[in-house]
């Protein structure tokens, strides 16, 4: 029985940067053969990034990524990395042909895997399953492969699958089945979500079990824009066991060596290896054909054994906490901003937002501004000085009031527009600092928020990124804990324990307008995330009386944002895509609107 | 040969409005009736409006679909209609299965045809084609029909298909050819887009002549959210000759006598019409059962002759101005907004947005806003007031002076910070009085400025709603002289004719900062409409020197928007769906770009 050295590169693409993606690709590439390794397998689209939506349209994008694969493939054999089977993903198309958004969709691109070896591209295989659902738009920008593509690598047949190709049951998986491989080589772009690693596993145990094969499963890390990927690769057994297993949220190499079947001299005849293989309950038709390479030589014997480690799983509270600071690093470094700016009121959000920024960027590059009105109390100018002594961000003040008393003075404002008002002299402010500076300007608003409305259009929402985006209230709380148990407290305890306000007049006060987070938080999830109607949120236990307020806030608060911004709608899921609903629409659990 | 006397309400429904919804139908059937019609077909989705997007994903919202269909068969009945079939559109689903946007794609939901007759639901049809492309994300929330509806009415068979049936060959129109149908009705929520409607015509006579089969057309009419629905519904005979045809951008109901072949007293067998079919080059395989369902009785003797209209075309200012007005007009009355407020610059966007504002909505409901500066010129402040004078709009003055004047004393602000902020205390005034009065802030950048970066976020660009987002500067000038040669001439000749000026700074000229809008217009175009590259730009005739210079500008737009403002794009093409490009990338056309 062979050993197969593999590693796994769980590394951070960028999308459209396909020479810093093939530089890393090198710079991995070599690390995993000075560790020994035979194998190394990137992350789906890792030449050119994921995801790639509307560039896959552009001619020039997809002739790039193609001739870089080539390229990448003569300069690992000039590195001397030619013995090295490297396996990357990248975008292939079928020919030339010129498409755009308005034609067919996906028409010839791929969404594809290479394995590279002796200075060559020896195989690619074509992403099967295409997912077109959650974040994923798949069926609108490629088309799916048909065949497996079987590599005969040191006498071991190993299977090509991507990403989807694990999360539906048939085609490659079973196709590997019937092929009789030793492994099966996954390589991901899934994004992270809450527990997703607690569904991972199971799922890559199984599908191990119905192919009868090892599978190395290794995802990308990093932030693209509004996603963020975990990583959380690993290798699990032909009989479902658990081998290996990276961290979450860092880029890592993970080695370990795998005792694999020697295959048969000849390919096998359909099934014929079935029988020494566990026996499975699910038996699921594939169509697919199968495409066999094989790569001439044996396994370069090894130096000792090497086992990868196997990872421990962490707590909720620091799982999102290092999505947040990994996805805002990405975000802010990715784009090539210096620094980041952001209001500090004194209260809680602001206060997450503003340490999630200094973990992420070190002090020296987050600038906070207190900007206070009248209205604002002496805790809460306390509260934010206090934040910044704690984290050592730059820290200034902007008094609002002479700004606010020049419109008041020309135009006759009262009420909530006067409370508005406030919010948008801040955010004229944060955007000048911005202009004059550079920075990239932070938003600040929870979910909660967000969700029932309780923020200004272009005061409170300005910005260009906003790490509590998909965070409800109660989690931030809760990521405040958290943070501050890791021993240098960067956030005051005052700002966590009094009751929230957004001190735009006397005595306001969160509790005036919302009901108790603690019952909010449940019913945005339940309307929001899960699409649940009135009548379900009821059945769940939801007192009725509040169903129908919070419900009717959260569409009033819809109504409210296509007042005032098109497209600002709120987001379906924690690190997910945004709900695309009618902007017109007269259908609302919580009862008909009328205009302001 | 019988006699069909066929009616096509092309309508106007209201996403989610599905009270609102049955009371047209009822409406419309009724004046159908009164016209003497056997059939008459509403468009696509008619019951629920069109797109649902997410809403799809509602349990309540499919339930409430599925039972208001039933419940509008009866009410027709009982409205006296019960003799009158009629062809609807609505959202259908196999099961009460609870699924979610995170789910596998569209399972169990359908977007459905039904006919009605004698107060109940006499048959259905699935769409079988689904559109994924453009606009269109179809895949993502139905799962396609595969069975062809026959219904027999009056002794002819007609055959039901969906909108995007009619656009790819093979499958229902295949099927209707082998099911020797006498018609089919393709009923349509087809998108407005420039010339689509000399699109449509060539593609119904082809399918009609493929399915040996007259083809009678029906599309919605109105505007929702970002898109607009044009009509342009017609009937073509089964040897393709236009018989009758609508015109575009209003509610219309077209009645048309058929003579139609009186189908065999049994099903007739595969294929044994065919002979007595014009002969057709394309034998497209499909693999579509076919469901028949008959309505017993003769169809109603008719009371002389009706043949419908063939309506003109129109030029493409007029046809585009008519969409700018129904996109305008539908936003704000379905939204429920009582009126709009904009800026008035003197310059030609905000006068051509004026002009669509009162030509949609009456100038009672349009309030224009002068907000001069030191740097505003007095014919600036001369030609809006005499726009608005024109126009009859109601029109005041908040000079911008003393509030950027408090900013300057309070900030050390210089440059162009100093330009974008006169933009946006221009936009904090917009938004307080939206907020005081109800408005709905309109904004007026064209689709040329917005490329280029040529604009202030949270400053020009505030507003909820934008008729020129999607509007070429060439285009504006071509539709300000088309309005103006209407009659009435809304527009100050001297909007159209002077030199264009952001005025943010001593004697600007937009001609400071970009080319010629002549020149800059196609490079547009082919950039961002159509996913050109450099080298294809240059290989059709553009300027090299021009192209980098349009391409950098369109890169650094594209760059500095995310630096303030997630999610904020531009759209892809007239009244189509916003370009998906990532945020983070580093694939730039027009070279690297460092921050601000």
């Amino acid at each position: 029985m062979p050993t197969l050295r593999i590693a796994l590169a769980q590394v951070n693409s960028t999308v459209g940067d396909i020479p810093g993606n093939t530089a890393a690709i090198r710079r991995w590439s070599k690390r995993a053969a000075e560790a020994g390794a035979h194998l190394v397998a990137f992350p789906e689209m890792m030449l050119t990034g994921y995801p790639i939506e509307d560039l896959v349209f552009r001619n020039s994008f997809v002739d790039a990524s193609q001739h870089a694969l080539r390229q990448l493939a003569a300069d690992l054999a000039a590195d001397g990395l030619g013995d090295l089977a490297v396996v990357v993903g990248y975008v292939d198309a079928d020919g030339p042909a010129a498409i755009s958004a308005d034609a067919a969709p996906g028409i010839g691109r791929r969404d594809a895997s290479a394995l590279l070896h002796g200075g060559a591209v020896a195989a690619t295989y074509f992403k099967h399953h295409l997912p077109n659902y959650g974040v994923f738009d798949e069926n609108r920008y490629f088309e799916p492969g048909d065949s497996l593509t079987v590599v005969r690598l040191g006498g071991v047949d190993i299977a090509l699958t991507v990403c989807e190709d694990i999360w539906q049951a048939g085609g490659p998986f079973t196709a590997a089945r019937r092929a009789g491989v030793g492994l099966a080589v996954n390589i991901n772009a899934s994004p992270y979500e809450l527990n997703k690693d607690d569904v991972r596993l199971p799922l890559v145990q199984r599908r191990a079990v119905e192919a009868g094969a090892a599978v190395a499963f290794v995802n990308m890390v990093g932030g693209q824009d509004e996603l963020v990927f975990d990583g959380d690769s690993m290798i699990v057994g032909a009989d479902g066991e658990l081998l290996a297993r990276t961290p979450q949220f860092s880029e890592e190499l993970l080695v370990h060596d795998l005792d694999l079947p020697l295959a048969d001299a000849t390919p096998n005849p359909e099934g014929s290896t079935d029988a020494a293989k566990p026996r499975v309950e699910q038996h699921i038709p594939d169509d697919m054909s199968i495409d066999r390479v094989t790569i001439p030589g044996a396994l370069a014997p090894l130096n000792g054994r090497i086992t990868g480690e196997i990872a421990d799983r962490t707590s909720d509270a620091e799982e999102i906490w290092n999505a947040l600071v990994l996805g805002l690093r990405d975000y802010v470094d990715k784009n090539g901003f210096r620094s980041v700016v952001l209001g500090l009121s004194g209260g809680i959000d602001s206060a997450v937002v503003a340490a999630i920024a200094v973990d992420a960027l070190g002090p020296d590059r987050v600038a906070g501004v207190s900007m206070p009105s009248g209205y604002s109390s002496e805790h809460s100018k306390d509260d934010a000085a206090d934040l910044a002594k704690r984290t050592g961000l730059s820290y200034r003040v902007e008094p609002i009031q002479p700004m606010v008393d020049a419109f008041l003075a020309n135009m006759a404002l009262s009420g909530v527009t006067v409370e508005n008002l406030q919010a948008r002299v801040r955010g004229v402010i944060l955007m000048a600092l911005s202009n004059q500076d550079g920075h990239l300007v932070l938003t600040t608003g929870n979910k909660s928020e967000l969700a029932v409305g309780y923020s200004t259009l272009y005061g409170d929402s300005v910005g260009g990124f906003n790490p509590l985006k998909d965070v409800p209230k109660t989690m931030v709380w809760e990521l405040a804990r958290w943070r501050n148990a890791q021993g240098d407290a960067p956030i005051p305890e005052n700002s966590i324990t009094k009751e929230p306000s957004a001190e735009l007049r006397p005595d306001q006060r969160d509790s005036d307008s919302l009901p108790d987070y603690s019952v909010l938080d449940p019913i945005i999830k339940g309307y929001v995330d899960h699409d649940l109607g009135r009548a379900e949120l009821i059945a769940a236990g939801n007192d009725p009386a509040l169903v129908d307020r919070v419900l009717r806030m959260v569409d009033l608060a819809e109504y409210k944002r296509r007042q005032s911004a098109p497209g600002t709608k709120i987001s379906g899921k924690a690190f997910g895509r945004d709900r695309r609903l009618p902007i017109t629409s007269r259908f609302r659990e919580g009862g008909a609107i009328s205009p302001s």
